[in-house]
């Protein structure tokens, strides 16, 4: 039995839990408040509703919002020069998992000196990052909860993760009635992200009994509310459901790290700046299949907390059960099955493979991967 | 759907983690740390060890050990004047639940003013509190990662409930091994009162998905784990398995509040003394059985969650299975079954009754409880 440590942030969770980042900053000693956000959020309208909280608060702030899917490292340099610039003092991320891993970053260098690159890996920050507030606005990323923020380093086109304690938010704030302006293929996405924090959570090598639990209901709860999510904007009983399972797979995650999946996909986001979510989705099943000898025990429980009825089966046939429980959900929900359609080459899968088994996601997949297990199953999902 | 909060410290588990407590304290600015124990731990050498660990860390320390079980207003009151007059800047309770709410009450008293009596309730504490690291020595109290200190005034005679999240400690670290010197009363005493949280908690009005998770895993774990650990003082499995379940339970209650068998417990304690866990035990079938029409779908949760096979039941069917469980279970653990064995008379109930209802514990409740009502269920109990 080895030592596992375990951490959240402070969570309110709730509709209209939205009006609490005034007040939340406030107590956390705010005064200006660096708010990071995107265009889509800005649309919605959450950003326009947010400032209004942090004015009732009588804090000031400064709206930042250039920030892309899969945040680049110059980003996230423009954005702590502004930072500094405008003297805040505290951050507020507002959006899906890019918005928020570039606030943590933000924050990180608000009180780090250097690159953002010299941060790559675990536990390099020196020094304490200002106070944090996290509101995400998809329920996928778990950015929220994590000790995760993922930067794509743009000479290297591959994504750095960079994780430590210390990028874990102070408070998150889930408010299920911001997710009910995503268009449906982003639910889609960003679901079946966090569909791929509860699997590779649970079959982590770093699991405990207390991220199980979590990455085990998430699952659940996935299976249960993903479609009808999908299927409508309006249904804010699966929003509920969807930014729950999203936040127990997020802890989960951040406390048993993640695994082969998000090692490659990883790689795939920082050379073709992919949607995150369907490269998960498409990887899941062929992941799924090379793992389950590591830990078939662990396939007939996620078998049934997806809904599958195991009774009198064999192991064997209870994971098969599991792993088309898996694919079964991502063509109901017509996410692209194959990476060439994301625009893989097959010449690029070599070096994909290279940078691969070196993700730090890596270290905890429960079965050993050689490069050239990893090139098969890229070769697999071409 | 309301807004819930959800909190906790951060958490370090596993056998041998007792040798991160000086690394721990000193991480969080502690010069001088007042260590709050008792006799058991002592004469176990937990406290010798913990010492040790502190010295190799630099840490400057003073022992205090004059806590009783259910610790009492007077003696905080001693401990807070000797944590001042020691300069001391931080707080270690290392053992059960008694002398870790006595580190936790002492330690509000060390930044913030008056009587402890002026902290009874819901968020009365006005000042940050000094570093707390939380230790526990038995698997039941959950001290170590909730909001709540239970302190008997000794004037009224009744336990207080301070709640606040100034009282979550910062950092709690669970060493399954200290479990393996308690005596098999302690450990039965301490499991059901872990049970008693698991149950209270996911009965509870306030209870999310998040706590539901953890309660009905700690249900799971205590049903396979408690009789062989009180059957063994030297199961490491058991104590890890309980010491798991204890810590779920406690996270679960801190954020989902108790019901009317804490509620009821507390008053016995306060006039009586009586050990916490075992009025739990004794309580316990009859308030389940009272409160079962206000959650009946909950109640075949928890059967399944017990180990029973609720397969083709109704829901009053798999209600009973779940109570019955747990009334073999106390028995199996030869714990008391009536109050008047801990020595309560039957013209004491209608003091308890009247004070039990303004107990913090009875808002959470999912019946409605009269005086009457809880009268009815002492007397049932006596």
């Amino acid at each position: 039995m080895q030592i596992s440590k375990f951490a959240t942030p402070e969570i309110i969770f709730g509709n209209e839990s939205l009006s609490q980042v005034g007040e939340s900053l406030s107590r956390l000693g705010a005064k200006k408040v660096f708010l990071v956000s995107d265009s889509g959020v800005l649309n919605a309208g959450w950003a326009e509703q947010t400032i209004k909280y942090l004015q009732d608060s009588n804090l000031d702030y400064h709206l930042w919002t250039q920030v892309t899917p899969n945040p680049k490292d110059y980003e996230v340099h423009a954005g702590a020069a502004e930072y500094r610039a405008q003297e805040c003092n505290a951050i507020l991320g507002v959006g899906g998992g890019s918005a928020m891993d570039a606030a943590k970053a933000i924050a990180l260098l608000g009180t780090n000196d250097g690159s953002i690159l010299h941060y790559e890996g675990v536990d390099k920050i020196v020094r304490p990052l200002p106070p944090m507030v996290m509101l995400p606005t998809t329920a996928g990323s778990g950015s929220e909860v994590s000790q995760f923020s993922i930067i794509v380093d743009s000479e290297r086109q591959v994504k750095m993760a960079i994780i430590s304690k210390s990028l874990i938010p102070d408070i998150a704030i889930i408010d299920p009635q911001t997710l009910m302006t995503k268009d449906r293929r982003l639910t889609a996405n960003t679901g079946i992200d966090a569909l791929t924090h509860a699997i590779e959570s649970y079959i982590s090598l770093a699991a405990t009994p207390l991220t199980e639990v979590l990455s085990l209901s998430a699952m659940r709860l996935i299976s249960q509310h993903l479609r009808p999510s999908v299927a409508s904007a309006y249904n804010l009983e699966a929003k509920q459901a969807m930014a729950m399972a999203s936040l127990q797979a997020g802890i989960a995650f951040s406390n048993a790290i993640l695994g082969a999946i998000h090692a490659m996909s990883h790689q795939l986001g920082g050379l073709l700046d992919t949607p995150h979510g369907e490269v998960n989705a498409i990887l899941l099943p062929y992941v799924l299949e090379y793992n389950y000898i590591a830990a078939p025990e662990k396939y007939v429980k996620m078998a049934e907390a997806m809904g599958e009825n195991v009774t009198g089966l064999s192991q064997h046939d209870a994971s098969q059960l599991m792993m088309k429980a898996v694919t079964n959900l991502t063509r109901d929900l017509q996410i692209p099955v194959t990476l060439s359609e994301l625009g893989l080459q097959p010449e690029q899968i070599d070096r994909l493979s290279q940078t691969a088994v070196q993700d730090i996601c890596m270290a905890t997949n429960p079965r050993d991967m050689s490069v050239d297990d990893v090139k098969a199953l890229y070769q697999k999902a071409l």
